[in-house]
């Protein structure tokens, strides 16, 4: 196993509390990597040798981006419901049922092609850990089958049987299936179980569906995260708190009592706000979630109806701007705050152990990802081969 | 000279008002390039034979944005202030003293490799003309480097001495110098004469005289363009009507009275919503001024300080995001309004004689340039070589 020494860091974020804030930054540094795993990370002027030598120039480094909330495996687009939405027409979704439709048309060569274009465009914008989630089946082989080409790319999959009820099926039988025969065809293939909680949409589900969700799902040995409040202040948040799960997803109506629940609690909140810039909605109140003491996350919520977004600078920079965070705090939410909200000590950080998962900035800083919206200064920073 | 078939192509923006609205759109499209220009354009069924044949297997092209605004000659950069700004910090265009002392201290060389990182990040992205001001030198030394340093790379040169009253120096000295001897070693190196117009801002300048700017460079032989009503409802955009410049550019504070103006001349109302971005103010009413009539141009306003962002991508998702504009009215704004700000019939279309400046996209539409916010999907065509 050989040793990649990288030097010429201009400024390093390794989010290692040891180090202080913000960001646990070295400025003129050098890290050494050996196979996938730090070995090193200190001042430029103290590192040790290694077998071979990458020299970056002054540019920034951080740890890749962790986009802990994705819809990647999916067939078709939707702009034109993207158009009719700019024009005014409101998102209930409703829209979900076209891409089930294109999504169960197409071969599993299609959708693997798709996929691999989707990550490969993810680690272009420096995303190296992707979350994906079924969803876009919404029966029992297609789940599966979402699921499967999933787990090629990622370890962190996502059973969502529970996104929509689908047109013409009853409730009843649909939440049947999905924590019945659904589930015992998708439990072995994924690592987490979803609901879109939202008794504001007629697709969703309840709070007492969801919660019935969850348990069927962790029963399976699936660990619960939970799309929440992203159209009311509904009972999502609090689910997700009272169910210990990872993470609660949108939080773009939240009442107090959800603030509190969520800083009293080890569930992230994971603000999605590249969905509120593509559906003209009001954004997550980042600063209260903060000020309360919750830990926030930043994700794409990359899929084809609310946020056909894959680019987590780009969310960085809406963090900023529209909900009130720092640079420093967009940049952790979007690194170290994905990684807790997948419970992945490994990643997120750049220290001795975890993952020699890398992105590099063409800039001398971590501030240019919302210094420069929209230019695509983030790649992921590959070292071998 | 050797003709190219570019074949392929998804769907064709060519902005031909023969062709109808939105955009002059060709579905299944192919066009021909002979040189640099535009030789053929139409349905793919019926394209001539060529030299040379590049596939595009789908992908939208459209004509290169025009990017009519932009202060891309400088050295240095103000993240700090950056940051302080999104911490509260109001803007008034003070910083800009920090940018002059470093673009005066910074070589030919060093100057001249930034300006070509930069042209090429723009191009990258799809931009295929770019109009660059002076205004960070204010001596007469440093705007002629500047205007020079800039005509390397574009016929689009704007000397903009009068960007902000220099620290330490008089208003009437100052402004003699710029009407005098600065605008004589500058005039033979530009196209355009700008003034930043805002008596809001004790470093920029009056009606009276911004006034005085523009006649003493139309009488260099320059043509006016403004820097109007940024940060209020100023006299800035009438006075750009009154001396007929070919655009008013920010316009984001306007009075009734500003929109009638602008809809009632051949002014074109230049919207940079970056800045509005980046300093996190208010939106330009784009809406009203589309509704009242007038010539909307969308562009970067590329610059260290208000907006350090050369994405036209990002700035087209931003005005229908923000500014109410149609996916296709910002595209039209992108390209054909640039073109139309620069007086430029050659570009911003493509038919038959115009230049064959091409955008390509990863994606079939021009719908995805604000549908996949943030995403580098768009990169300019090169056909030669």
């Amino acid at each position: 196993m050989s040793a990649v020494l990288v030097t010429g860091i201009g400024e390093l974020v390794t989010n290692d509390p040891g180090r202080g804030a913000p960001l646990g930054l070295v400025g003129s540094a050098a890290l050494v990597a050996e196979g996938d795993r730090i070995a090193w990370v200190g001042p430029a002027a103290a590192a040790p040798a290694a077998d071979r030598a990458l020299d970056l120039a002054g540019r920034a480094v951080l740890p890749g981006f962790v986009d802990s909330h994705s819809h990647l495996v999916f067939a078709g687009d939707r702009a034109a419901e993207f158009a009719a939405r700019m024009s005014g027409q409101p998102y209930d979704g409703g829209g979900i049922a076209a891409t089930v439709a294109a999504t169960r048309a197409a071969t599993d060569a299609e959708l693997r092609a798709l996929l691999a274009a989707r990550v490969a465009e993810l680690a272009a914008q420096g995303t190296t850990t992707v979350e994906i989630k079924s969803g876009y089946g919404l029966d029992v082989e297609d789940e599966a089958r979402l699921l499967r080409l999933a787990g090629e790319v990622t370890s962190e999959t996502t059973y969502l049987g529970a996104h929509v009820v689908p047109a013409g099926r009853s409730r009843e039988d649909y939440l049947r299936l999905v924590t019945g025969r659904m589930l015992a065809a998708c439990a072995p293939l994924a690592r987490w179980v979803d609901v879109f909680c939202e008794p504001a949409s007629s697709h969703a589900f309840d709070q007492d569906e969801a919660r019935a969700v969850l348990a069927a799902g962790r029963a399976a040995g699936l660990l619960p995260r939970v799309h929440a409040n992203q159209l009311s202040a509904g009972p999502g948040v609090r689910l997700a708190v009272d169910v210990g799960a990872a993470s609660a997803d949108h939080c773009t109506y939240l009442a107090p009592a959800d603030v509190d629940a969520l800083a009293g609690s080890d569930t992230v909140a994971t603000l999605l706000p590249g969905v509120e810039f593509s559906t003209r909605s009001p954004y997550p109140d980042a600063r209260r979630l903060l000020d309360a003491g919750a830990t926030v996350a930043l994700a794409t919520d990359c899929n084809p109806g609310t946020c056909f977004s894959s680019s987590m600078p780009f969310v960085v920079a809406l963090a900023v701007r529209e909900m009130g965070m720092t640079p420093a705090e967009a940049v952790s939410a979007a690194t170290t705050g994905g990684a807790r909200a997948l419970r992945r000590p490994d990643i997120g950080v750049l220290r001795p152990g975890s993952r020699a998962d890398l992105a590099v900035l063409d800039a001398p800083s971590y501030l240019h990802l919302a210094y420069r919206p929209g230019v695509p200064i983030a790649r992921r920073l590959v070292l071998d081969g």
